[in-house]
């Protein structure tokens, strides 16, 4: 494997509800320095895959609505690195279709499929553990995916449960979608299980012939594509082919029906900045255990709440406990983080009574 | 008494501190449109007073600081118009300027002082009251304030006993400032105690001869001027002997010690709007029992609060009861309304913390 077989495919199309007001259809999270460090998230999952994949091989799979956004942010990139799709499809179909494009330029390629939006402390371990699947999937014919070592019984995790006898690179016995609390708890005493982060590495080569096999129409659909893409041509095509693709997860549609799915343990903590909660979890807190983005706080018998402002702005805060407190220009959320779940209402609720400009 | 003999003299060189983040030391409550009614407070105490007396008549006591605000909040007064205090002292010496000041352009004056940031819904009953108060004052000898029916014990404000044998208006027989709660109480019970609101209402002749009688320093001081007044020196001579006068209010320095005091109950609902929470028992409420001033609010189990943003900002709360939140551009309060009088030592904390400039 030569360092120009490297590819990396950035998720980048998601809209990130539940971190409503600051996530928005127009300018979701990914977008956002979301723990005030700098960089927006996905300059810091850019950044991430970079050490590994050259600048030119990192493809950002995207809706047509944020292209401006993702050429802003990562100005190191071409325009032809930026593939959107023109209809809201799950991944699947547009993982295809990155994949035949690669496949095109580069028969040779192993690629990676990155979330945009995640958290990665420990970069060194990462790009370790992602060196390792790209050798394993340059010499086998499998499909990767990095698990997370989870740390209690989330229920709003994918599991996946692997081959307790093998070593370093394990096999995946089965996926389970966000299960219920008893069997999540179950699996965390079984001990081999982990979390789907949603990070996939294989060859093109083996990505294709799996959707050659569990997903021929899809497969067909695209194919079709093959004398056009990367050229000229590619996005008349994209236009009338795209749309007509299955709505359908690669997890659905390839991973839990090949029985060449390997899973490698992630040597990094992991944090999917799901929720307005987990971005508590992961930030440094104040003295009294606030975390604060931005602002400026005196609070006085306040603990436990996650504080996001503009730059600067100063925040009284006084007896609130465990409240999500997010500052926006034409918003202002205060809510409890126990309901953080439900934020995805509140912003159906503004955008039903308010207006869409809102959400 | 002719119409050009009413005169008006409006006392806005307070701070209103209580009122942070809205109200600062650089634009107080009572340049701001605290009720969201589209007219700043000094703009409504000006056309308030207006209805009796001539636009030209209408003096603005405040600090030199505040001259630009109070000449583009009320256009149509003229630079002279704005008296300004070039040190700050309390009511007594600024009271005794402007007095003098109107003597000399009009010896039979009657006059009325008002603070600048209360709120009085009826204007046609304030009117009424204003307009007897000026005839007896042009007729007699006496220095008359419209006082307030109490509509419970509160021990911040102060308290006028009037003569019960006495009828429409009542020979005042004592001041009392700020009782405690006993004391208060038993004012009630008693029957004839009134709250002082602080609107007086005099001839320049009676006030000018009460403080002859009753401060004979200040008196002295301020009469060494009566040759510059309304004239081009009158800003030096200002400048120069201000600071001298003694730091001592208007009910001090002349009404406690005066014996011709009377008082008018007044026959209109008054509100000091001296904290958010005055002001939340002011505005209307939501169904939720919520005072939203700007602001475009969905509440979820929050009830009680007082809630104030720029224009038509989103302010999502769930689980809040009694609070103050307030939303400026580079502050945001969020803080129980009970404790609102703390909200002095919290602008206190915040500028030594933070700088002067949110203050």
């Amino acid at each position: 494997m030569r360092q120009t077989d490297k590819y990396a495919i950035i998720m980048a199309g998601g809209v990130g509800s539940r971190f409503w007001p600051m996530s928005t259809s127009e300018f979701p999270k990914q977008f956002h320095d979301m723990l005030g460090t700098g960089d927006t998230l996905i300059q810091h999952t850019f950044k991430r895959l970079n050490h590994s994949v050259p600048t030119e091989n990192i493809y950002i799979l995207t809706n047509e609505r944020y292209d401006q956004l993702v050429l802003e942010q990562l100005p190191e990139i071409s325009k032809e690195q930026v593939i959107t799709e023109p209809a809201m499809r799950n991944t699947a179909p547009c993982i295809l279709y990155a994949s035949l494009k690669i496949q095109k330029q580069n028969p040779n390629a192993v690629m990676v499929v990155a979330p945009s939006d995640h958290w990665i402390e420990d970069e060194a371990a990462f790009t370790d553990n992602l060196e390792q699947c790209f050798t394993a999937c340059a010499e086998s014919d499998i499909l990767m995916t990095l698990g997370i070592t989870p740390t209690f019984a989330n229920t709003g995790y994918g599991y996946i449960q692997y081959d307790k006898s093998e070593e370093v690179v394990k096999k995946v016995m089965q996926f389970t979608e966000k299960p219920d609390y008893a069997t999540a708890k179950s699996f965390l005493k079984q001990g081999n299980y982990l979390w789907n982060a949603g990070i996939f590495i294989w060859s093109v080569s083996s990505i294709t012939a799996a959707f050659e096999e569990y997903q021929k129409d899809m497969t067909h659909l695209f194919k079709k594509g093959n004398l056009v893409y990367n050229t000229e041509g590619e996005a008349d095509f994209i236009t009338q082919h795209y749309p007509k693709a299955d709505n359908i997860s690669i997890d659905y549609a390839i991973l839990e029906k090949a029985t060449n799915v390997y899973v490698k343990p992630a040597g990094f903590d992991w944090n999917d900045l799901g929720t307005w909660g987990s971005l508590y979890d992961k930030l440094d807190k104040t003295e009294e255990s606030n975390a604060v983005v931005n602002a400026r706080v005196l609070c006085e018998d306040a603990c436990g709440n996650m504080i996001r402002t503009k730059a600067n702005k100063i925040v009284v805060v006084d007896g609130l406990q465990d409240y999500i407190i997010v500052d926006k220009d034409e918003v202002l959320l205060i809510y409890p983080k126990k309901k953080e779940q439900d934020i995805k209402q509140v912003l159906k609720k503004v955008t039903e009574e308010y207006g869409a400009e809102f959400g």
